[in-house]
């Protein structure tokens, strides 16, 4: 690498968060965390990522925390880790760390979270959504473990340029660079809009289901009437994404079934964040593509009772 | 009534079998009922069932409970309210029981009951089937609690006679005019088929979401979006009962989300099966409709996601 090293704001310490910003920091960039809670502990116990057999860790003196928006430096990137269910105030949030022309990538699930930046942070250069192909989850603050898989998609919202007047798409190879040379399988796409809706043939029918049926990956698969009802799901957003104008071919469908398959068993976020009383990802991950499908003529009549079902349990409604 | 008490064999002393046996025998009939377990139970402590501010009681020395078949006398009508879940011993447990030419009513949920013991069953005379509109669970052997509504819609299966020479739908109005006179309110009807398909227009979306939602009736109407997925739910029965051949009204759906509006918080039969870790009555009231409809080119989407979603998680499938 030559001269400074990226600098990064990573905004959420859950395992997302963690463990893509604690890679960076092992590899020299440096690496400021915003959290809204467990400030002090992860400031005396620093962090620790479970990562396969190995432990990624930063000790207590080496970890750059912040409660508050105002200390954190300027860094050339914003990586956003949250929640998308605190995404109505995404806007303020990415403002309160973002320096002009910073580069913002959203590590997030679910569509729509780039276009909201764009609209409502003048402050951003480049946007990027990143999708994370990750097992991992939180255990305390500071602590996660990753369990499986870890690769990365980045791709640009659109072609907007640097501070240095440089597109998108090379904000998003400059941030390719970095996450490689910390251990990251990563990928750059150019139709970020075809990459979330990617990453919806998956999160759709495991998500859901895993969380209304208290199962896990690997259950939904060996039941062959869930593993048809998987199937019919993925075939439903291809076909919704379809519709909204962008193909995804056909294929795709069993080369995630084989993914998944092959993958350790594993319970999704939402299921963990029923489990936890925390609310659930359904207007990102479900909502939006509703909207948009339905906008195009595409019901999605399997997914809308899903996420219906979803709803009904969400704790976020119960509050 | 003139003449000896038309007499009655109860086979199952599950809710339905509690409460319209004992009417019957309070009405001055005999009634014999056949169980498979808590013989000794209902022996020695008689049967309770408590039917609104009223208690329904026969003292110990005043019912008559078997284990065997071979002990219960020959009777005019059988009863059958067990749960569907057995039905595949259907035949060979009515057999066990019916006297040639008994009239044979089917207090069941679901489709198909009807058919299979006619073909199963040659000693049988009129063939009924029985929906029983009714909230009410056992809580003990030989006690229930019977909570709300409480109709009964008898229908013939066929035009068979009696060992009378009567026709079936004179066996129907005979029982009606005995339950009638226990207390029971009954129509009859002379479509079979679309009186099952009409209870469907209910069990398929309360059975179904209740289940999976661990939620009562008024929970599913109080959410402005589960109420919309019942209703199209009940949309996807009528619609379906129509390409079969059977024309429900449209206004039905209204009628019945109206009676659900105006009765007490419920949890249908199936999630308290699901919570006792019995099995799911999910082939008579899933399996069965939506292989008919199949069978006439109405898919069921939802109908069918929610079938697969059950039986993911019936006792049955892990046993």
């Amino acid at each position: 690498m030559a001269g400074t090293p990226t600098s990064y704001t990573v905004i959420g310490a859950g395992a997302v968060g963690l463990l893509y910003g604690t890679r960076l920091a092992l590899a020299g960039h440096p690496v400021r965390w915003l959290v809204r809670s467990g400030v002090e502990e992860i400031r005396r116990g620093g962090i620790e990522v479970r990562s396969g057999g190995a432990l990624l860790r930063l000790p207590p003196g080496e970890v750059a925390v912040h409660g508050d928006p105002a200390t954190v430096p300027a860094s050339d990137v914003v990586i956003v880790a949250t929640k998308t269910t605190a995404n109505e105030r995404i806007g303020a949030l990415v403002r309160s760390v973002c320096a002009p022309d910073a580069t913002v990538a959203l590590f997030q699930n679910g569509l729509g979270a780039e276009a909201r930046v764009r609209a409502e942070v003048t402050a951003a250069g480049p946007v990027l959504g990143a999708m994370c192909f990750v097992c991992a989850h939180r255990t305390a603050p500071g602590r996660a473990d990753h369990l499986d898989y870890g690769a990365v998609t980045l791709a640009p919202l659109d072609d907007a340029t640097d501070r240095d007047g440089r597109p998108s798409r090379l904000a998003a190879e400059r941030i390719a660079d970095d996450l490689r040379a910390s251990g990251v399988q990563v990928s750059v796409q150019d139709d970020l809009a075809i990459a979330r809706w990617r990453k919806l043939v998956w999160n759709i029918p495991f998500n859901g289901l895993c969380t209304l049926l208290d199962a896990s990956t690997d259950d939904l698969l060996a039941d062959p009437a869930t593993r048809r009802l998987v199937g019919e799901l993925m075939d439903e957003v291809i076909d919704a994404a379809s519709a909204v104008g962008h193909r995804i071919e056909q294929g795709f469908r069993d080369e995630m079934l084989a993914t998944t398959d092959a993958m350790r068993p594993y319970a999704p976020s939402m299921k963990l964040d029923l489990d936890a009383g925390r609310p659930l990802e359904i207007d990102a991950i479900y909502g939006a593509a509703l909207a948009a499908a339905r906008a195009a003529g595409a019901p999605m009549v399997r997914t809308a009772a899903l996420a219906t079902m979803l709803g009904h349990l969400d704790p976020a409604r119960r509050a």
